[in-house]
């Protein structure tokens, strides 16, 4: 069938949406269960359909749904959800599998999501609960027209192992799918329609967004508050500490309860940490141990294959999910505990390592193994943060695995991959994709590598040290102790900066720390940044070229990153078109070209906009926490005059949802002298501000 | 269903098959369509059923077919086709899909085979055309009774990633397969049934099991022709030169055409080659170039996607066979080319070499593109097989994709990879599945990893340097020229032995160079022959210990090797029970334990079994061939009597398939004066030998 018989609707403003075949019920979406931000959405600018109708094609059969999408020659494909090895997947056949070992670039990852932002600017989604494979242009079909590329691999320098192709195909392994088009006009208005449709991004609590640690397993409740107290006395600021294995009386499977040995008085120690100004995190997979007290209760909602003999439930039934809550609720949730860690909600069919349900699992809702798998991340995290919403208390945690749809939920990807680059590269990835990813911090190779991973960090979603297996702590290196020391606390000052980015991704659904590939005039550069290492052939030859800009991002919408990683002494930044600003020396840069830094080890070179206004946090040992209010430095950048909106809220609770929130406009002018100075907007009479004041830092480039 | 409901038949003496569901009626059995073997077959071993059959229990649905089968704590699982990581599949998930990149142990691979044999001794196979995912022991169903099993990861020291399970399952996405279960009570047994049920293995002409050189890319006749001759100069055996790409007038894709300017008179080329005793192999990929002749006839008949623009043949189809065969024949074959390397059938998604039709590819035949990829080599073999069979003359070649039922087709299976100790995996790893593997050679790191494989290569189905891209020859390390030459010349030597091996594949299913696994009272031992590295729990926990036998095997009956790998001086070794000989020094060792050796560069470890017989032929620069003689030197090691049958045949024709070839009996007993001596079998009056006469060589142990 051609698109031209499809009965497209607009399921939002700018998005247009058609049923194709019996999709299964169950899906990304069904289990979000979330509404479009219709109003956000309004007030972007308007979108046009992309595609001529005609020339999207469909063929459905039992065995699978094909979506065959035009390509143009020059389009980049970004997206497919988490993607470690590469961020234009041009030329790239993705197998949108969950898999914890995405060790070759197959497109299996953590969180596969068959969504694609086009450098053209729309998006293109699948909601589906089936392994979505996407040819990314990586497939001819012989009516293209293009049997007129062929070349000889002996005589034609410009025969490559991936011709160009003029489509995407989208196979979804049964008889239907629900199918999505997000309109631009840009990239990044593609993305935010994507997020808004889906609710929005998350706004973490204020305390998520400070450093968090994760001790090693099988720590007790005393080695927990020592290692804890260590923060306070060395002045490192820390607002989270994570439990891992060993906190459960059993665990792989898990049982969900206290080891009483090593916490006799769970609540007691979480209210020690919580006067102490820290929030417990724990570790926990979805595998139910046969000691566990839920396990009888679970067992007939559960799937017909074990996980290290673990039962598998079924989280899409509410029976199943009830007796977890009211477990999860009793025992950890109302007496303190602030979050999870989900582990292993992936699986893996590794060597050595081959441990998931098996994709023909059967599961008493009627779902499978292969729906579950990719869904189980999703259910989880859902789960838990309805629990907590249930208890208008905000959550943020960890997640091993996720899929579409996945924007509002309070959960941080993260792998036990371990390369660096991939790690910065992955951070860019998430963004096109309603995702969060930290590249936390485990250990190092020298002091440098570990310098350059914490600065890394502190700059990522979730800034954190995790200590399970190699019982690292910041200041594991002293030599470089201060430096470390810099960057956390530097993470604390920009809290009302970064809280605020957030609180952009939930109410606008601007991704907080994103690719420069979303960047207006950086898409076009995305090989003129590069200008010297760059196939020029990049887009047209989708794969061959190894080289894009997928080792800087932008951290909010005024900070720009270029991480260094351990080996290197200097590096090129593209810097988009402006003026710029190296942020900690204030050196002036132009923008709209690639300039070299050599930073020295005490510093990871990030700019900032000329114009840009920056609050500021004091070095606080914790985040405030709700009815707490702080005074803020407004530093403003450079020259040209600029505005900020800075959210306020408590930082804690949904009562945001419900328009118990402001923004606050900082603005600078030049004043009658000429001279710029700033102002704030005042909260209405009566608001409780997080804020007690303000004071302006104006900077003037170079040297102030 | 359980399996006692199953209507099982016996489809051949020790082999019982049953009908699940519906199953596409192309599948790997429907391609070959060869008959099985039975006088072979029932002259083996009487067998039982394996199973209690209620233990088997099958589900069927229009998505998938899963087929369950008990599996013993103690049993270890083999085969799964050509596995380059891993011998033992136990606790592993293969996805037995086709793929030219099996760079992780996830189970693809050139040639997945959905066979696999027990230690117990039997084998169980499924018919289908579509990729099958094992679960080797890899997942615990719920109703196994295993809860038990559950350890503590923190507190248990046996706690393992993949623990335990108790059955095989099987996973076929579709609504039925063919199963097959094959009888022992040997696991040697159960694979000579298997090569049996599907016609038997392959017999090479007598000319491919000499020396075989494949020349750079782009080469002219006149280059080839020089190279070939230098072989001669130097008096090192060849055989076979093969062509890579260059030789057709276009490739990348292919036209089949010469290339009249390399090859202005391909005829008279082929002529010279032949008088100076060398075979011609072509290669070609299944991809027809626009500009090939057969384009367009072949148009209407090819699959709904290119590669790299080119056709993809739809060769289920008898009228796209005879286009494709007219042409080879017209073109190639009868002109004289003895074979073809049968390149990328297998297909790859990777970066930067992402090549292959999709798996949703519509073909005119109604198959899918997973179905063509499954098959594409198994089609591509059979159907230059049945052309040189309609000229009674036997072909040998190289091919990279394979499947089930393949034992017959005169096909080597290679790979771009290139670690050797994989490459020697995999001769074992082919053994247990019907196939044939060659480690070819290609370039060294350093003139001993050019001896070491050049050692190992030479007791391989196909001894050949691959000089395509490297432009290699056997004397390319001057300093080490006089141990390859002794190799390959001793390659030489053995054809007789080595073809005679070949022949009992054939006729009696043994697999000429095989695993270790095969051997009676090797198969036990797999543990006890590396008991200091081996953790005993390997069949228990398969997955978790590296430690297997995957780095010996035998060549014939009477040859064990065991290679050395560069940065290596010594090795251990672990010899069957019996007396052994080192092959070259006539050292006496004894067998049922693990032996260390310290070769020296110049040797590769092999060992003789007291009382064998090897035929050995003269230092011919190249095979005899039909109607030609040799007198043989018959060499008898050790004490014991012995036996060996040698075959004899013209070498070249399926004369043999009509009873024209003998067994020539050799034995060695110990005569009146208690002296052992020799006796060959006449043949009987007008036949005629290809041996033109004997002598013995009678030693005695070390030093003789």
């Amino acid at each position: 069938m051609v698109g031209s018989e499809l009965q497209w609707r607009e399921a939002a403003p700018g998005v247009w949406s058609v049923r194709i075949g019996n999709p299964s019920q169950l899906s990304a979406m069904s289990v979000m269960g979330k509404q479009p931000e219709i109003e956000a959405m309004e007030s972007l600018e308007q979108a046009e359909f992309p595609f001529a109708p005609a020339a999207i094609r469909i063929a459905t059969a039992a065995r699978r749904t094909v979506i065959t999408l035009p390509l143009r020659r020059e389009e980049a494909v970004y997206g497919m959800g988490l993607q470690l090895m590469k961020l234009n997947q041009r030329g790239r056949t993705r197998y949108l599998r969950v898999n914890s070992d995405p060790k070759q670039d197959t497109g299996e990852t953590h969180a596969p999501v068959p969504f694609y932002v086009s450098s053209l600017g729309y998006g293109v989604m699948v909601d589906t609960s089936r392994i979505v494979t996407a040819y990314c242009g990586s497939a001819v079909r012989m009516d293209s027209g293009l049997e007129g590329d062929a070349k000889d691999r002996n005589a034609d320098a410009g025969w490559k192992a991936t011709p160009v192709a003029d489509t995407v195909e989208l196979v979804v392994p049964e008889g239907g799918a629900d199918l999505y088009v997000f309109g631009g006009p840009t990239p990044l208005d593609a993305v935010r329609r994507y997020n808004l449709f889906h609710g929005g991004g998350t706004l973490p609590p204020r305390w998520g967004l400070g450093f968090w640690h994760r001790v090693p397993k099988s720590y007790s409740a005393d080695q927990v508050v020592e290692e804890a107290l260590a923060f306070r006395e060395r002045r490192f600021p820390c607002d989270v500490i994570g439990l891992e294995p060993g906190w459960h009386s059993k665990s792989y499977p898990v049982t969900y309860e206290w080891n009483r040995e090593l916490f006799p008085e769970p609540e007691a120690f979480l209210r020690r940490m919580e006067e102490e100004g820290f929030k417990v995190n724990l570790w926990e997979h979805p595998y139910a141990s046969p000691d566990a007290p839920i396990y009888e209760p679970l067992k007939p909602l559960s799937g017909s294959h074990t996980v290290w003999h673990g039962l598998v439930p079924d989280y899409t039934l509410p029976q199943a999910r009830d007796i977890y809550i009211k477990q999860h609720a009793d025992e950890h949730v109302d007496i303190g505990v602030s979050g999870y860690k989900l582990d292993e909600c992936d699986g893996s069919e590794l060597t050595r390592n081959s441990w998931i349900f098996p994709a023909h699992a059967e599961f008493p809702s009627g779902a499978d193994g292969e729906q579950m798998r990719q869904l189980y991340g999703l259910l989880l995290q859902k789960m838990t943060d309805d629990l907590y919403r249930s208890r208008n208390r905000r959550t943020y945690g960890l997640v091993r695995a996720s899929s579409a749809g996945a924007s509002t939920l309070p959960y941080v990807l993260y792998s036990d991959l371990y390369d660096h680059r991939q790690f910065v590269r992955a951070m860019c990835s998430a963004s096109f994709s309603g995702l969060l990813w930290t590249p936390e911090v485990r250990k190092a190779a020298s002091a440098e590598d570990w310098v350059r991973r914490m600065q890394v960090v502190c700059f990522s979603p979730l800034a954190m040290v995790n200590a399970w297996a190699d019982g690292t702590k910041p200041w594991s290196f002293p030599e470089v102790e201060t430096i470390v020391k810099k960057y956390i606390t530097l993470r604390m000052r920009l809290l009302p900066y970064l809280y605020s980015a957030f609180a952009k991704y939930r109410l606008e659904g601007i991704p907080p720390i994103r690719a420069m590939q979303l960047e207006s005039g950086a898409a076009a550069s995305n090989s003129a940044g590069r200008e010297h290492e760059l196939d020029s052939a990049e887009f047209a030859y989708g794969g061959v070229s190894d080289a894009e800009m997928d080792d800087q991002f932008m951290f909010g919408d005024a900070l720009l990153v270029a991480p260094l990683f351990a080996g290197e002494t200097q590096r090129n930044v593209y810097l988009p078109p402006g003026i710029w600003y190296e942020f900690e020396t204030g050196e002036r840069r132009t923008g709209g070209q690639t300039i070299q830094v050599r930073p020295g080890l005490e510093r990871i070179p990030v700019f900032v906009k000329d114009g840009a206004i920056v609050p500021m946090m004091p070095e606080l040992d914790h985040a405030p926490k709700a009815g707490e209010s702080v005074e803020l430095e407004l530093h403003h950048y450079g020259t040209a005059p600029g505005r900020f909106e800075l959210f306020d809220d408590d930082g804690e609770s949904f009562a945001y949802e419900q328009g118990e929130y402001r923004w606050r406009k900082l603005e600078v002018q030049p004043a009658a002298d000429g001279k710029l100075t700033g102002t704030v907007s005042s909260a209405d009479a009566g608001w409780q501000s997080a804020y007690s004041g303000f004071v302006w830092k104006i900077h003037h480039g170079a040297g102030d």
